[in-house]
């Protein structure tokens, strides 16, 4: 008589399917390959289990991604908004998420349009902006147009870290755009593709957060 | 004796490639299908050619992404830079660019890190833009940061266009989130998508604009 369960050979015991195991192995996927291959078929051969098996703990391809949008919301840091007064605490979240979203930029756009029914570390992240933001003073209806302003400015800005330094190079067109060249050249220097990205991200967020508190009716620092 | 040229089978004479058809059906795969589908063989079987006979037309993927660039770029409405005022013009710029992107949101990642050179009617849109501005007393170093920072904004909220109603919507987590649940309420309202959209757009667009001429030393109307 044996205790041992029976197995497939050759699927270790510590292989157990879970949560964090999945959604680990979908970030795993979505950002070598991206958003397409994300399939159920591909998630369970990446964790060498049967789609079967995968099913067992999530029942469609929507639940992982929710489970996705909730690591990766998660782990945006909002707690300047705990200890810093609003405005600092703005820079620093904003910051903290456009370097995460940077990292996954596949997710750009499920995340932009999924809602967050359900999934507690993102809920727990609006509300430690919208507390902070409420604390600074910002009038209850003004914080969620407030928020989706910013997090426009954050998902474009993602992007941007990536673009390579020539972006903006007019080739054989330059005579023909002798103000725009200019101006690129101006712009561009001889700075390196970070530094270019971290321009343009602190000049707009700034611009953007100034705009907004004035709107707003809050004093900024 | 005959003049008509051997062709295969059901091959119409009007099927001929060019820039412009590839151009055509490389737009109607992205829309429809996502950015992975748009591959050579797809682009092909689309038009009902070989592979052969589109690579005669275009050498890669690339080329093709070149054209399909410019002319969605050049389809943003920047003409308002040559007859109204700076402001008028960049409001009614980031609109149109706006409402171009979210018709093709596929296209936003690879349009956001794609180097503009060869690409003649997006070159011509940026320098509309970059004369329109300098115009209106942006100093030439302001120019770029200031176009890449609405960019990311425009491309954000094109993302938000696509945004359901309920993307905020708390569910079991309101309790949990008694601030934001209060705040995204008072936000959506009555409001229909596009109008929620909108507002955020239209306050977010104001803000930047407003602070970013400030920065830059511009007097906004």
């Amino acid at each position: 008589m044996t205790t041992k369960p029976f197995r497939a050979a050759g699927r270790p015991t510590t292989r157990v399917l879970s949560r964090r195991r999945i959604t680990d192995a979908a970030l795993r996927i979505l950002s070598h390959d991206g958003f397409d291959a994300l399939t159920m078929t591909h998630l369970a051969s990446n964790l060498r289990v049967t789609p079967a098996a995968l099913y067992n703990h999530a029942a469609s391809k929507r639940d992982i991604l929710l489970w996705v949008q909730d690591r990766v919301m998660g782990s945006i840091d909002a707690s300047a908004f705990e200890t810093e007064d609003w405005h600092t605490a703005v820079r620093a979240w904003a910051r903290s998420y456009r370097d995460v979203m940077s990292r996954y930029t596949p997710l750009i756009a499920p995340i932009s349009v999924m809602p967050i029914t359900g999934s507690t570390d993102t809920l727990r992240m609006y509300e430690t902006v919208a507390t902070g933001l409420q604390r600074g003073g910002w009038p209850v209806p003004t914080i969620v147009p407030t928020i989706v302003a910013l997090e426009s400015f954050i998902y474009g800005s993602a992007y941007d870290v990536g673009a390579p330094l020539d972006i903006f190079e007019a080739g054989d067109g330059a005579t023909e755009a002798p103000v725009f060249t200019a101006a690129a050249s101006a712009h561009y220097g001889a700075r390196s593709d970070e530094q270019v990205a971290d321009v343009a991200f602190d000049l707009g967020l700034e611009a953007l957060v100034q705009g907004l508190a004035q709107r707003a009716g809050v004093a900024t620092a």
